[in-house]
């Protein structure tokens, strides 16, 4: 499929640019600067080739990734989520956007989820991107362990959508990655309640001294 | 150590009680009728019995459990556990008090978590119990399975207080269990991602067909 990973310049993205690229998805680096994609793009490439892999990575700005891709996801920091998803949103139309986006906020040493008035991140990008597909998953994946091709993992991966078939395509995707298991997690609504693991992972970490923790329900 | 499983009678507290009193503490079972707490201990006795075990678990009503014990656990329904808190207050003063609490609210086919303005139950109880030691636990562990003496498990267990002192007491009970592991998870205040996990946990259940699903972070 071809999958564009939005921001995809950020740390958010590497591990799902690199592991779909690894799978033989052609994978689109979007970003608001196409030379900083472009170049993303090139490191990625430079990645695989290290390993003897040949992908198929190629940079662009967000909405020409946004407008060439099957799937988007929005490997965008919360603050500047809601504003990019508004203007791509002609780009995303009719296609299926994934939200790994948590709203976090910071009080003293604790990080708490901060959800807006629609209940979760996820489910404001719906009331942005209407026309679109939106899923909700990669909230609970440590970016950094998952971006490491050297690391090992276990973890699952609640998936959620009020677009049924959206929702399996996506499971189908994160099922390709070796270590994830994707979980039906219902609905958009329920995305509250997976975007909450977020900052709970992260004060365990920080009070633990421990990195780059996922979760696994069994 | 004295610990009283307030509520006991009901499923939240079975598993609690059995194991704990398997590792060799001496388990009160509370509950509003000392008669049915003391039938409730005599059945939990044969369990034990039945597997050889010769265990110390007495009955009696909420009030007089908490003034026996060293630490409680309000194995209440969140419909009542403020209630009957603010009833057990004088009881419980200076006392570890052990919130498994969880207030959930149904929407449609869905469970949502469904704080109070304080943030989560666990905080809630903190301002009625404002001379206990209150430390959140336990909303992860399925009971059902954990009363199951045969079910061999693996899950973690976030545990919270503003009480360093409480929160390491009631981690090492926690760890003394056979596939449980505490993990600090910081003050109160992160009680509210803790306990969001739990409807996440039962929508999950019951969108998949599974039962009795626990975390573990990896």
């Amino acid at each position: 499929m071809k999958i564009a990973v939005l921001g995809g310049t950020g740390h958010i993205g590497v591990g799902i640019a690199l592991r779909f690229a690894i799978l033989g998805h052609e994978v689109i680096v979007g970003s608001r600067s196409p030379e900083k994609a472009e170049a993303k793009a090139k490191e990625y490439l430079d990645i695989l080739k290290e390993r003897g892999i040949d992908g198929k990575i190629t940079g662009m700005k967000n909405e020409d990734a946004a407008k060439e891709a099957e799937i988007s996801i929005l490997a965008i920091p919360h603050e500047h989520a809601y504003s990019t998803a508004e203007g791509l949103k002609d780009f995303l139309r009719g296609k299926i956007v994934v939200s790994p986006i948590v709203p976090m906020e910071r009080r003293g040493k604790l990080l708490l989820y901060n959800p807006p008035q629609e209940g979760s991140a996820a489910e404001r990008l719906e009331t942005i991107l209407t026309e679109s597909r939106v899923v909700s998953a990669f909230q609970t994946v440590p970016a950094n362990r998952f971006a490491n091709l050297d690391a090992k993992f276990e973890w699952d991966v609640p998936v959620c959508s009020n677009d049924e078939d959206a929702k399996k395509t996506v499971m189908d995707l994160i099922n390709q990655i070796e270590g994830l298991r994707a979980i039906d997690a219902g609905p958009l609504a329920v995305s509250r309640l997976v975007e909450s693991i977020t900052p709970l992972l992260i004060n365990v970490m920080i009070r633990n001294d421990i990195k780059d923790i996922g979760v696994k329900f069994l």
